[in-house]
Formats: C-alpha cells, sequence, structure tokens
C-alpha cells in the first residue's frame, strides 16, 4: 500500500479530554536499523489508558512523550530488516514500536512471540500487558479466596475481563461493573460473571449492593472514585484493594468539589483494617513467564474468552483512543495496521 | 482510703471533642465476683485514643460503650478475690477493668503478669497494645529497611516512640513529628530518633521534607491528613503505610473543606505504587508472645526508653482523657489509681 513510514505524534498536551488536535500523523521515509537494531513492520498497535499518563508533564511514574515525538506504545509486528544476530528476519516481536507502520528497536528490547499469526494480536492484551495486570494483581494482593467476592469494573475490558475470569477460576464470586446493558451482558454471559451492574443506571448503588450480599473481599480498582465510593461500604473486613489504574481521573484538570473525603477512605481502611497497594506493571515483567505459564493455555483453548475491540488502520488510532478515555470501546482496544 | 467502688461512666456521647460533661463519677459497692470470676484491685487504667471511638455510636469495628456504662480501658492490678481456681488471690493481672477502682472479670479473661510489681504499668503500654501496635505494624507492613526513611507522628506517644526506636534497632533512619519543642527535644536526644520535627511550626511541611532528603519509605500513620498530607509528596517508590489509627479525625464532626483530594491520595498510592494497610491490634494477640520475646528485654534493660504521663487519681481521667486527644499528654497516659 505504501512505501513510507506513517507516525502519529503528540502534537500538544490535551487540557481535560484529548481531541483530535492533540495529535498529527507525518509521513516519512522508512527507518533503516543500526547497529543492534532490528526493523519490525507493527501489525498491531495497542491503545491503553496509561498513554494519556504519558501525554502530560505531570509527576508520573515514567517520562512523558516529548512534544512533537512519536507516541509510544505497545506494538506486534514482523521483523522485516535485522542488525542483530540473535533476531532473525521473519520473527513475531512484541516491540514498544509506537503508534506507526515501522519501528526500529533494538533487538534486545524486542520479545520473540511464538504465537499464531492469526493471533498474534493477545500479546497486546490477554497474554500482554493487561492480562499481566490483572493477574499480578490477584496473584500478589488481591488473592481472591473460595466463596469471596471480587469487584472489577470495566469488566469488559481487557484487564477487567480477565479479572474475573480468573476470580472464577479460583472459585470466588466475580461481580463486574460496566458501561451499558449490552457490556453487562457480555460479561455474564460470555465471561462468566456472576453480575455485571450498569454504572450509567440510576440506582447503581444499589443495585451493586443487592449483587454482593456477603460484601466484597477484593475490590480490583482500574477506574476510581465513581465505583470506589459505592463500593466502599461494602467492603469486608480484611479486604484487599489492588490498584492498577484510575482512568475516571485520567481526563480530570480539578479535583472533585468537596467536602474532602479522604479522612472517610482512610476510615474505612482503619476501621476494616484493609490493604490498598498500587502497582505498575512494568515492574514486574520478571514474572511474565509464570503468568504466561499458568494463563496461556486457558486463553488459546478458550477457555479464557477474549473479546477485541480491532479499529482498522492507523489514522482512526487518535479517535479510538480518546473514545477509550471515556469506555467507548468494548474488549481490548488495538488498531490493525494496513498490510 | 475507701471501701467503696469508684467509677467512670458515660454520661453522654461526645458531639466533637469531649468535655466534662460527657463523663460522670459513681460511687458504689465494691463488687464481689460470681462463679469462675475474680475481682481486680486496679493500680492502673490506660487511657488511648481508641476510646474515643467507643464513646461514639457511629459505626466501627467494635461496640460502643452503652450510655450510663463504666467507660471501657484496659487496667493492670492485682486480684483480691477469685473464684477461678487457675488464677490465685495476689496475682498480678492485666485486664479490660474499665475507668474504675475494682473490676470484676472473667478469670479466663485476665493475663497474668510477670512484670516487678513497679513496672507493672509497662504492661499498658510498651509491653502491652500500643507496644504490640508499633511491633505489628512494623513486623508485617512497615518492614523498614537498612538505611530506609521512616516518618511516624505523635512520636513520644506509646506507638510512636516503639515505632522510632524499633526503626532505628532495625537500621532504618527515623524521623519524628510531635507537637512543641521539648517534645521534639526528647525524641531526639532520649529516644533516639534522628529529627523530630514540630508540626505547630508554621514551616512544617519545608522542615519534614529537609529532614527527609532521601524521601520516606516508611510512613508509619497514627494521626491523620494534618501529617500525611506534607508526607505524600516525600513517599518513595514502593513505600509501606502501616495505618493504626486517625486521632486528629476522631474528634471531627464534618469532613474537611474541599476540594475532595482523595484521588491525589489514590494517585500517589498508584504512580509510586505504595502499599496502605489498616489494622486493629485486637485481631493480632495472638501475637504477642512472639512480640514479647523480642521486645520485652530490651524495654526491662532500658535500651528501649520508654515515657509515661502519670496522672494521679481516678476522678482527673477525665480531663486527662481530653487532653490526650489534643496531644497534651507526654509519653504513654496511664492513671494511677488511689491505694
Amino acid at each position: 500500500m505504501s512505501d513510507q513510514n506513517l507516525q502519529i505524534r503528540l502534537a500538544k498536551r490535551p487540557t481535560g479530554a484529548p481531541d483530535a488536535s492533540c495529535f498529527r500523523e507525518e509521513r516519512g521515509p522508512i527507518p533503516e536499523p543500526g547497529e543492534g537494531e532490528v526493523r519490525v513492520r507493527n501489525r498491531f498497535l495497542s491503545l491503553d489508558p496509561y498513554m494519556r499518563g504519558r501525554m502530560s508533564d505531570a509527576e508520573s511514574y515514567a517520562e512523558p512523550v516529548a512534544i512533537g515525538d512519536v507516541m509510544i506504545g505497545g506494538t506486534v509486528g514482523v521483523v522485516e530488516a535485522s542488525n542483530d544476530p540473535k533476531v532473525a528476519v521473519g520473527e513475531q516481536v512484541l516491540a514498544m514500536g509506537g503508534w506507526q507502520r515501522y519501528a526500529v528497536a533494538k533487538g534486545a528490547e524486542v520479545r520473540k512471540l511464538e504465537l499464531p499469526p492469526e493471533r498474534l494480536s493477545l500479546a497486546l492484551g490477554a497474554l500482554g500487558m493487561p492480562g499481566l495486570t490483572a493477574w499480578w494483581g490477584l496473584t500478589h494482593i488481591g488473592q481472591p479466596g473460595v466463596g469471596e467476592t471480587l469487584v472489577v469494573a470495566a469488566a469488559t475490558g481487557p484487564v477487567g475481563s480477565m479479572v474475573g475470569q480468573l476470580a472464577k477460576r479460583a472459585g470466588a464470586r466475580a461481580v463486574g461493573v460496566a458501561g451499558g446493558p449490552e457490556k453487562c451482558a457480555f460479561a455474564t454471559e460470555t465471561l462468566g460473571f456472576d453480575a455485571c451492574i450498569d454504572h450509567r443506571a440510576d440506582d447503581f448503588a444499589d443495585q451493586l449492593a443487592e449483587a454482593c450480599p456477603d460484601g466484597v473481599s477484593v475490590y480490583f480498582e482500574n477506574v476510581g472514585l465513581p465505583v470506589l465510593r459505592p463500593v466502599l461500604p461494602l467492603l469486608n473486613d480484611h479486604a484487599r484493594i489492588p490498584l492498577c489504574g484510575l482512568v475516571a481521573h485520567y481526563n480530570a484538570t480539578e479535583l472533585p468539589a468537596g467536602p474532602d473525603r479522604t479522612p472517610q477512605l482512610l476510615g474505612v481502611l482503619l476501621r476494616k483494617k484493609i490493604r490498598l497497594q498500587g502497582f505498575i506493571i512494568a515492574d514486574h515483567f520478571d514474572e511474565f513467564g509464570a503468568f504466561a505459564k499458568e494463563v496461556a493455555p486457558a486463553v488459546l483453548d478458550g477457555s479464557i474468552v477474549v473479546r477485541e475491540d480491532v479499529v482498522e488502520g492507523l489514522a482512526n488510532a487518535p479517535e479510538a483512543f480518546i473514545g477509550m478515555l471515556t469506555g467507548q470501546n468494548f474488549g481490548k482496544l488495538v488498531v490493525k495496521l494496513g498490510d
């Protein structure tokens, strides 16, 4: 289709929700790999909430994308040219290839994938960072026990859907939260959640309480206050809250109106002896092998269900990303790059 | 002095800070133990912040004191009469004897103390619930490492002073927070804190930051927002926050003014991958033996310093308790009951 590279670069930092003007397309030559580097033809680009953080220069756990730079992002693709003897042309690899058709990366920084070519995008979702996030947070913090109730929001997203399914496999009850009846039906009918509550319902908090008659022992936090608030009174003694994201707050330009409810949260954590622990999955890539060993067979044989929301063409990435931040995606959002 | 019992009972529930009208004295006959019970002549009564919670009927981890009932509290004393063959007259015991001279308790619910008689009150502080609180929170959550910096408020109080000294023994730097120069001097000169900052200083936050040039790896939370706020920006990646109390908020009748800063706290916990965990020491009395084995020798030989604030006479307990909630005590507050 094209013998040029196509890239999406950060045009400006967003104030509040990003819009199309924050991104710009650029065409240029196909890059040549230097010493020890490889060129990858990207086949899929992952779109994830953490990227919103990288668009800002507020303090974070990682450096922001510089204005004018290619937007960062995980990619899967095929090696087209290699100056690293350890990486062969034709190999399927995972890389931080960014929002572009062709990427150059150090050979040592790509990871070879043994997935069937038609399932390559799994390495961006269920068998990639989001899946590892779900598994790590449950294994090390959430630890759902038999018969305990777990709540997770964005239940049809890549993290939430894996959290719910892993919790079920551990013998727990899984209660999801999602936006709209279609997602809720998918969560219960296809993913196997015991219940899924539409957070857009007027009586969301009441419905959630009804779905958790024995309280909540694990709340997997990936959203923030809109779900944490109604969960707080349901939490059981010794509940665990793995905290991997706060997507409801990423676009916020100011704090919510008062009063300052921080003491309320602290009071619940104290009285109910709760463990709340943040984590960033990049710290734990060394556990990828243990995760894959446990989870990959079930994903590949279909006993763990994976839903992807595939957007065609890099030019549509900004709009898809913007929509994801308000829950417009339905499943793991990936961009399929033109052949 | 008296062959009557003297008791302090809850007269009414406080709104905000309790005052003298919340308590009333009552005199009555010396109680007789029933089957399986013992009568204890209380020698010391412990005054602790948790008692403020029991005066309220707000939801908590424990039942409130009923209006008209004797105020609850830990006591040490001597068994005067026993209908339990396992507890002998003359034995020194710890009990939940309450704010009164004589208490009747089940023999099975008192704990025999092997302390020297003149050091009996240690069982209410350094070698009792506050000491166990410090030890448990550090052992299971805080885990200060060699060279790491720990911050704890109420540094001259029974929990804070033990936290700081145990942290030092573990090779960490201990930075205290206390109210006023006298307490700060005691913390550094006698307790061995590396620094202690007066929270009443106008530039408290700046001084705290200066005292923690390598950030804060453990914040032992026993106070709440007035100290947590300035600590937040100092927290290191993977910091640990054991949460055992929120004394700054116990008298609050409303939440602090807005905006709602809860997302700020959650954001720090996420970005810095922090573990914040509440605990109530009553859940962990089964570990008392391990605690005592590790800590008692150092307390008894003076290598862990203990400071008590001894109030003479039960009639002065309400005023001392009210003062403690605003930091008027200097050391573990105990009431010495008349002979």
